[in-house]
């Protein structure tokens, strides 16, 4: 008798175990990964920045390309991004960035002392607007180009935020949340954005580094 | 009688299958995800090239930093190595994949038709030795900056192969084995060999697109 009620228990476990797996297999979250291929075809992503709103511009306004893709990714920010980008002149791409500050997403932006006063570049424009910029101001270029959206994915590949990397050049974009990866970069973010505090700059940082 | 029967079925059932998922769990093979930064420490990576022989450089000989780490992903092929690069000029790189070239791994290499003839590249010294080597024909820099080990490990990121990322620039580089992400990087490559096939040169591509 005992022996039976053993079994007995011992399959009634078995269902219990083999529901709940069967619970998660349903209820899983799909992992995301995903690789966005430049250059893209020029469309209007108005229908992105203002929904909405009817756009009678001649580009197609097809959004299933990667330029719509990579801005979904990022306008489904609800808390926060970091971006830090080596060259940052696309205008969809800043008023992307512009419409997320406006809904009050932490927006903090990591560039190259150098590039972000080249021509075009979107960089004035953000800090008028109020978003947080920290640039370089060691030798060598601040050359990362990746993002990470609510601290939960994260964007890197080879693509500057330029209209010739979207438009014309061969570029690839990794879009990934696993944690591994995610950490690395946040930390990665957050090591910088101490390092270009305004607050520690120092004009002759060789100087400084052999002392008086 | 045969209601206890089934619930021992049902017991040894659960048995088995929690061995199963025991043993696959014991053996399963780790996810590769790794993120490398840089600058780097400059390191003599001789020991990795040559290994058995015994370096006198005055360079450290830590072999834990992102350089060497790197070189052991690189290095760990066994079939094949696709690379996809805009500029190549690191010479511990270069003799990295010459290595893969002289143990019979298949090499492959895409790189920018402007930057491959640019100073210090290694482009050159890879054709003499017989390594495959494409490049892009059209306006438009072909940017990318991604390898493929063995079809089975992807590196992308923001890094150029030269000693200046590598010392100098911030810098990042991917390394993972997820499938999805793996088997579109393979593709994209795939599709550039095709395309930058040196039999379908089109040498004024923008004319054979209007026509004669």
């Amino acid at each position: 008798m005992v022996y039976a009620v053993s079994w007995s228990l011992l399959g009634l476990t078995a269902v219990a175990v083999a529901l709940e797996v069967v619970y998660r297999f349903l209820t899983r979250r799909r992992p995301v990964r995903e690789v966005l291929f430049f250059p893209a075809p020029l469309v209007c992503t108005e229908p992105l920045l203002s929904p909405g709103t009817w756009c009678s511009c001649p580009l197609p306004h097809d959004l299933d390309g990667a330029l719509p893709q990579l801005m979904r990714r990022l306008l489904g920010a609800r808390r926060s991004l970091e971006l830090c980008v080596f060259t940052f002149s696309s205008a969809p791409l800043a008023r992307a960035v512009l419409l997320l500050h406006g809904r009050g997403v932490r927006v903090r932006v990591i560039t190259d002392s150098d590039y972000m006063a080249a021509s075009g570049s979107q960089i004035g424009a953000l800090r008028k607007a109020g978003v947080e910029v920290r640039h370089s101001q060691s030798s060598g270029f601040m050359h990362h180009k990746f993002s990470v959206v609510d601290k939960s994915i994260v964007l890197t590949g080879s693509m500057n935020w330029t209209m010739q990397a979207i438009q014309t050049n061969r570029e690839n974009l990794l879009i990934t949340d696993d944690g591994i990866c995610v950490r690395a970069y946040v930390e990665e973010f957050e090591r910088l954005w101490e390092e270009y505090d305004p607050a520690s700059y120092s004009f002759f940082p060789e100087e400084a580094e052999r002392g008086p």
